[in-house]
């Protein structure tokens, strides 16, 4: 069994970014939450969160176990998987889990002590909020990486599997982050914008009382909403996409470097860049530093420091380590450059289209003027030519990334290359995650202040840290998405190899295949074998017809653009009916609690975080089943022809409708924002209504059905991945 | 040269066609117009929409010209097409304009005489409209099979091209077609939403006065819009698929018995079924006679005797037609039940997810309560989920046609299956269009009635005219848009065809290839012509990498899923730019022109026309253009393989995303008509407001963006046929 020094790098950088996460937490447990209201505040929020995220859990277990069984049936009975496929699924899924939790708890007890320094000053409010979201980032990062390690060591070292097989049984962890991440993307994301819509609804444009105000029954909802969906959410969610960009690279390693000498070192590289980006993120962070007096920009740029700091680390080091580990490839590194480079034009791209600075939004606002159906044609029209830049960016980078690493003649190495640059966009995820995240916690920081009444400069301030966070926050998401679109590319390849494998084991079990015979020119056991041992991605595309004018490929094809749709309105449905719900709630409390308009009466808190609560159980199972079992369908009925159909078709409309999707929910949002501040009317003129009614529209599409695509997509590559070996040996046509 | 005398069906058919369109049109002629007031309105109609098309048509024919040129640039200069390509581009946008103009001079001939019949009976005034709309089907049939069986007879027997050259040849006329198609419901489509959005928003909305009040300054160019967008813009769109279906696969019969003597049969096929179909249109036609006192069930089941009569009379001839013309492939006529199958299913979805008689308009309907944001959510969540069930159907049909036809060892045979499904759907467009285009009608009658002011009785029998239509149009819908991506499909073999004929001429000229000499195994000029001549469609997806894992394939797929969003993008931008500005200018009449509300004062109707004209012309050349430089420049950089990436990509997100559009649209017409029955407060309540807000967004989505995609669908595979000489001999990549 070879060994490679640089391996080592991987738990330990892991290891320190949970020990950095750790001293974060402690730091700011020692800030004070201020007065008893906002404690009590704080705490409701807190148990809310938790009690929600409990019960959602009772459901996913179930899911998962029956997914288990499922595997072991496979690994078992039918014998077309790996034996411990069920078990890294497992663990898989609890990290997923604990990624989202931990940060989640870092967030609700950041809110109120963020909100109280914020009394005190903006500089040290940026400091808990950012602490806060440094930990989200070191914890799933030294989850992500040290969960890594630890399987990577116990299969290839302990079990012995070769490096193939090693990073193939890999993914079906990689399944397990996924299907979590999809439960905590759609759960969460119904809850909280089933709570948002409602009290936006009634409290602001029925009630006209302001944000966060707490004599609106659906606030506290609205809060835990807001920790249940975007902080432990994105956590899950990130957390995926950094284990999906290093394990499916990882698999290629292993595949495009077989039987050479730097096999290993191809396997280890995804994880040495992604250790190394770990490093630079703690660095980056702690760079995260601001005079006392410091004014806004002063703060934007101080996030600014620490971001392209780390970035530009990450890339000096990338390069000596790819001269180190793959010193006849240095192309890897075009390709890693390259993947930067998409990632910051799709960042680029997607503040032009969804901040007020630039046409687009202002173009929605001004459709406000004639009323809300031409603000919500404009959203949909400028959400849709928004798909163009980081589809052209992205295309662009698929081209270069291939080019540089492989060139056309080997798609295996190019695919590599596309691999190891999504890990180098991610690898600095410990800083950018933390910019993302401190958004959600200055938000609640917010709705702490307003609801436990403290002097308004204080909303003010917390305010301006939140919108500080949305600008360093597109370059974050322009990276993710890009990521998210090499990395499913990247797994495209890995089903390959894992078809592969599965082939391997069937004819080492006495499967005879008459088509690969045909193939191979022979029906002699130890030839097939050997040809499968070496056969490109070229020749299986030919075994297999994977080319655009067999049917089943076209039908594959079909079925997948349309899944992302599909899902999409289920999970668009759920909030609607939630969120009606809700609207129907608080107008019945308004109406029937009596004084509590005048703040007489207390509201039913309670009543409200349930229906959020019930909607989103409700309504997660049927997309995540859907998810999960349109790959096995498929391949069952087409086979694997059919099954990579299915995952270009989804990828290809998969991507494009969440920047669909994203860009027109962060278009009408800022929309909306640019009227408030007094354009067109301002705040309670006609326009603003309009407008509030586009950013309602906005926010399942932005915050529930988007960003759950991404793990759609990924998600459903990795079931394929894990189920190639039933798919192999049985299927109908 | 071989001939077949059933091909003579051809020509007599369309004569015959066009004969019965000049006698239903005399007959129209002969009913009266009805008063002065009547008269004066459906003149200035009549006049506008004739304007209007007039400056359409300039705009186009600036295009056409400059497109010749490019392609005369191909022919003559580059040689990389047939001498004949620019000329039959010309006259196929030449034919396809007359088409839409015809329809439309006889619909705009017909409203007011309908209204002067409903004043007397139901069943005149149907008789009337549904003459109408027949004159404007058998006219597009019609044309469509005269043109394509005088350029066949050109092109085979004068010049004496052989049966592949011909047909493919002929696919530069449906580029002519289809260009001016997508100008026709791009342009026209703009045109009839911003009036109509203008004149709801304003008229209905703000100024509360019924819908096609004269008092009203856009209504008008509401009534123009009608004729010049879902008249006229429906006619060219139809002569687009239908003569778009018939050359496809007769490019594909040619192809797939190729060198067989079945050839010549298989390339009239086609021809042959589409002409049986005209004669059992014009049957049809005939069988709708209802007695004079009919009740509107009555009328409904005239109309579907007409429907299903033609059908089962279709369905018979072509058993017999196939069992003559290639008796040995008698699948064929299992694809072709397959396909109207697959119509059928598509058509009843299309009414389950749109009539206010089932589950998902009324959950719509129940969003209102909550108001317009809701119901947007509500509209867009079930938009996306109608796409799984027309899916899933084209997913079966696509398989089981190919099979029935050839097996899926034999994708050519296969696909010209799936071609001829797609004929047999259309074949009976003669009678299926006619009761599609009375609606338009009937509607305008109703615009005619009110502004002259006749008794309400009129208006509710032409509102019921209308509302029959919209039953019945449900079932051609789905046979349109399933015959377009069947459509579609077989043009992606096609294009494999023109890249053959492509490839050929350059060795012809003295070109080398190398990649092919490879393959082949030999760099002489006859084995490799030979080689080219003798090529399966598997053949050239080995000789270009056409398989999923080639990156030029999967950017190709990218580009392509994201060009139906841009395209849509940019059409619903022009809407609602178009509309604001129609908003403006009718709020300044109401404002400006005293006595106007009152009725004692004259709107200027003409400057609103002058807004929709400039909103239409101005923003329809953009989509255009981008829908025929799209597979010129992916072609020109990433050769054969990008281009059959692109067009599987427009094909699946296309015709996903006009689903999508088409049933959100009609959902939230319907759930605002059941509001105004009565339902959740009626008309004039909170809820009726947030339902005029879904139905105007629908509009553009509906009638705008959605039916364009099945065109930019074809437009973009025809283009990429034509330029394929040009891709073959000069690509970057």
């Amino acid at each position: 069994m070879e060994f490679n020094n640089l391996f080592v790098l991987a738990p330990v950088a892991a290891v320190l970014a949970l020990i950095f996460a750790y001293l974060f937490y402690r730091q700011i447990m020692k800030v004070p939450e201020g007065t008893e209201k906002m404690k009590e505040i704080a705490h409701a929020v807190r148990v809310g969160a938790k009690a929600y995220l409990k019960r959602q859990y009772v459901v996913v277990a179930i899911f998962f176990i029956l997914t288990s069984l499922f595997l072991v049936f496979l690994s078992f009975v039918l014998k077309v998987q790996s034996r411990w496929t069920a078990f890294a699924f497992l663990t898989g899924g609890f990290f997923s889990a604990l990624s989202g939790y931990l940060g989640m708890m870092a967030a609700t007890n950041a809110s109120a002590r963020t909100a109280n320094s914020a009394r005190t000053s903006l500089n040290s409010a940026l400091r808990v909020a950012f602490r806060a979201g440094a930990i989200m980032g070191l914890v799933v990062v030294g989850l992500g990486l040290i969960d890594i390690s630890i399987w990577f060591s116990v299969l290839h070292y302990l079990v012995k599997y070769d490096l193939r097989l090693t990073t193939v049984t890999l993914l079906s962890f990689g399944m397990g982050a996924s299907l979590q991440a999809l439960f905590a993307r759609v759960g969460g994301g119904i809850f909280t914008k089933a709570a948002d819509v409602g009290a936006d609804l009634v409290g602001k444009v029925e009630a006209g009382i302001p944000e966060d105000d707490p004599r609106n029954p659906a606030v506290i909802a609205d809060n835990v909403g807001d920790n249940v969906g975007d902080v432990a959410g994105m956590g899950a969610d990130l957390y995926e996409s950094y284990t999906g960009s290093i394990l499916s690279s990882a698999a290629l390693g292993a595949s495009a470097f077989y039987a050479t000498k730097y096999t290993l070192n191809a396997v280890i590289l995804p994880m040495v860049v992604a250790a190394v980006g770990m490093i630079a993120s703690i660095i980056g962070i702690y760079l995260v530093k601001a005079k006392e007096d410091a004014s806004q920009k002063n703060l934007l740029n101080a996030l600014n420091r620490g971001i392209y700091g780390a970035s530009l680390l990450i890339i000096i080091a990338t390069y000596f380590i790819i001269k180190t580990l793959l010193p006849h490839n240095m192309g890897i590194f075009g390709s890693v450059i390259t993947g930067l480079i998409v990632g910051l034009i799709i960042g680029k791209s997607t503040e032009y289209y969804t901040s007020s600075s630039y046409g687009p939004t202002r173009f929605i606002a001004h459709q406000s003027l004639t009323g809300p159906a031409t603000t919500i044609l404009g959203g949909l029209s400028i959400g849709m030519l928004s798909t163009a830049i980081p589809v052209l960016a992205v295309a662009f980078g698929i081209i270069i990334a291939f080019w540089a690493a492989g060139g056309f003649s080997q798609p295996i190495l190019g695919l590599y290359g596309i691999g190891i640059a999504a890990v180098g966009m991610l690898s600095t995820l410990g800083i950018t995650l933390a910019t993302d995240a401190y958004g959600p916690v200055a938000d609640n920081a917010g709705g702490n202040a307003q609801m436990a009444e403290l002097p308004p400069e204080v909303r003010k301030k917390t305010d301006a840290l939140d919108a500080l966070g949305n600008t360093t926050a597109a370059t974050g998401k322009g990276f993710a998405i890009g990521s998210a679109a090499l990395t499913a590319l990247a797994l495209l390849a890995a089903y390959i190899e894992e078809v592969r494998g599965g082939l391997i084991r069937l004819v080492n079990n006495g499967w005879v295949f008459k088509d690969i015979a045909k193939v191979v020119g022979s029906s002699d056991v130890q030839a097939i074998l050997n040809w499968l041992h070496h056969a490109t991605i070229g020749d299986f595309m030919r075994l297999f017809a994977v080319n655009l004018m067999n049917p089943k490929v076209i039908v594959g094809v079909f079925l997948g653009a349309m899944m992302p749709f599909f899902f999409s309105g289920l999970a668009i449905k759920a909030v609607g009916k939630a969120a009606g719900e809700m609207v129907e709630e608080v107008r019945r409390q308004f109406r029937e609690i009596k004084g509590l308009l005048e703040g007489k009466a207390k509201p039913d808190y309670a009543t409200c975080v349930e229906i959020s609560t019930k909607g989103a159980q409700k309504a997660m199972v049927a997309p995540a089943l859907s998810a999960v079992l349109a790959p096995i369908i498929t391949g069952l009925i087409l086979g694997v022809s059919g099954v990579m159909g299915l995952l270009i078709g989804a990828l290809s409309s998969g991507f494009i409708l969440a920047i669909f999707m994203a860009n027109a929910g962060g278009a009408w949002d800022n929309a909306k924002k640019f009227i408030e501040e007094g354009n067109y009317g301002g705040k309670g003129s006609e326009p603003h209504k309009a407008g509030v009614v586009g950013d309602t529209v906005g926010d399942p599409l932005k915050d529930t059905a988007g960003p759950s695509l991404n793990i759609l997509i990924k998600l459903m590559s990795m079931v394929s991945v894990v189920v190639a070996g039933l798919v192999v040996a049985y299927h109908l046509l």
